[in-house]
């Protein structure tokens, strides 16, 4: 059913689809570059609940119903959901998707969380496990912040490197049934720990785990940069890309012509004032569903390397003087020939 | 490769195996009934690090050890390790399994942790994703507490309701090479809500998602209570273990005569204090590991039911008024024939 590549591959030989997929946003992503690309953009951030949490499992549950209803399916159509997001205990996920009554996989990977998520899909459906699941991730701007740095009540003042967490959630439904977009495989990330210590700069921290993830694909797959029509990170930002361009130089990769980054695609650095790009695990799955798969549904691209990317610390472990380490998952997605 | 059955569980045509397991535990649990039964008992409950959550971490890295060097393995050896923790940003397993440098998917599912990490170990094994892979869970009593309760300093009461969380690590190496246990299937678990809104009282808030695991599984499987020598339940307590006979009762299965509780044997109820009894994302692994898979090993017992099961909130939830939903995750254990 499939082949092991490497030290930390997957190559799928019976490749799973992605049947279809949905982006739900906030006010401020809905005013970016990419605003009219969402499916959904909501008018307040609360997405008419009481909290910012209850609001991002609203997110949730909003794109898992776009995307089963893209493809004309209902929850009871999904073998599986694997979720997560970024608050502690995962609760996003545990309060936005427990009306489905799908059996779930909860997942944490911090904002490579939809890289991890999508792995674990298409594993599953390659396998024959499912004939279709459904994965979703997201992120608040409210909940992230109060749950990382200040409450939004406090006005903290950020430093240029910070990036500012995306408020939405990307849902992708894979299936055994075809469709123009196939994930043929995936390299799964190791911890990387840099020694990087400033919460305010999460682009420095993963860096080093994206240009592991992406350097070790490239070894399993005996590939090159200009194999791949896009290799794109999930929310390094500007000051984050230009360390992965050069921790891969280091190594012989130049990936400089053909790398975007969703954190920095989302937002207008000058003109909404979000310093380094977007972050959070929201960011990376909408940007991948509104901006970069119809380009691989069309058949304008025909391969790119989608590398969500982590960074492990939590409130306890920062204060406690701990690093922050890093995670990537490398993701292999085609359009898939003849359809 | 592998059978979907029912709507909820998988039959694996090829089992995987459980080549070794490993569990540490904290002093407390070293007295307990079961304390010559664990393959390390620390003496300070802070295993010589300076925080309690650096002690979590180095309780999952020394699991790790000990599970790979009674296979003689060496992390190098695994495709992959599935692990996770209760903290928020689960920073037990992050900062506990940065040194193997083995690709990592992380996981969240409160206290069925490690039947989810068991699950997704053996869907990849039995896939034929990875020769071996390693999981492994945490709970320590004082990171918890701090977690989701009161810092110890506070000295607060407990109610009779409330469980204990085990401080200990468990371990597995779940891999194709033969070996005397098998993962013969799986059952995954929905998120249940019953409207428990008392974090006190975790037993009430986990049985109905034990319920509803382990009635789909006799569904999927068309077995029942007899048909295994034991069902395990991760640690629904004595309070909960009641629930869960009144639950299945009403769906027409009595599993009263072979049903253990993890959390109920790992401690002395009357002699430790405990309450409720053990809890937490190391109770089942560890019981699991020193108590219940030598029977399977020996050949005393042929079949389990492992149903390790979680409570679903964060602080953030539980000040929030919300519920707290269940999960639990099913794994069958079987004794391998001619091992």
């Amino acid at each position: 059913m499939s082949e092991i590549v490497g030290t930390q591959s997957l190559r799928f030989s019976e490749a799973p689809f992605i049947l279809s997929s949905a982006s739900v946003v906030g006010k401020k992503e809905g005013e970016g570059p990419l605003g009219e690309l969402f499916d959904m953009v909501g008018e307040d951030d609360k997405f008419g609940c009481e909290s910012w949490e209850q609001a991002e499992s609203t997110l949730q549950k909003e794109a898992v119903a776009l995307a089963l209803g893209k493809a004309h399916l209902k929850p009871e159509d999904m073998r599986y959901i694997f979720a997560g997001d970024l608050l502690g205990q995962t609760i996003a996920s545990s309060f936005g998707l427990l009306d489905y009554q799908i059996p779930m996989f909860g997942v944490y990977g911090a904002c490579s969380t939809a890289g991890e998520t999508m792995s674990l899909g298409a594993m599953a459906v390659a396998a024959g496990y499912a004939n279709q699941v459904v994965t979703v991730t997201s992120s608040h701007f409210a909940s992230a912040e109060k749950q990382f740095r200040f409450p939004l009540e406090y006005g903290n003042q950020r430093p240029m490197s910070a990036t500012w967490t995306v408020t939405g959630s990307g849902a992708y439904v894979i299936s055994k049934q075809k469709s123009p977009v196939m994930i043929s495989g995936i390299t799964t990330g190791r911890i990387v720990d840099y020694g990087i210590r400033d919460s305010m700069n999460m682009g420095a921290a993963m860096a080093p785990a994206a240009c592991d993830t992406i350097a070790a694909h490239f070894r399993d797959f005996g590939s090159k940069p200009e194999d791949y029509d896009q290799i794109i990170t999930g929310d390094l930002g500007y000051i984050g890309q230009r360390i992965l361009f050069d921790l891969l130089k280091e190594k012989g990769y130049d990936i400089s012509n053909n790398h975007s980054d969703c954190g920095i695609e989302i937002f207008d650095r000058d003109e909404q004032d979000t310093d380094s790009g977007g972050s959070g695990c929201g960011c990376s799955a909408v940007t991948l569903s509104s901006y970069f798969l119809p380009k691989l549904i069309s058949g304008e691209w025909k391969k790119i390397l989608f590398v969500p990317t982590g960074a492990l610390l939590s409130t306890v472990s920062f204060n406690e003087g701990m690093n922050v380490p890093g995670i990537a998952h490398g993701v292999v997605i085609e359009h898939a020939p003849g359809m």
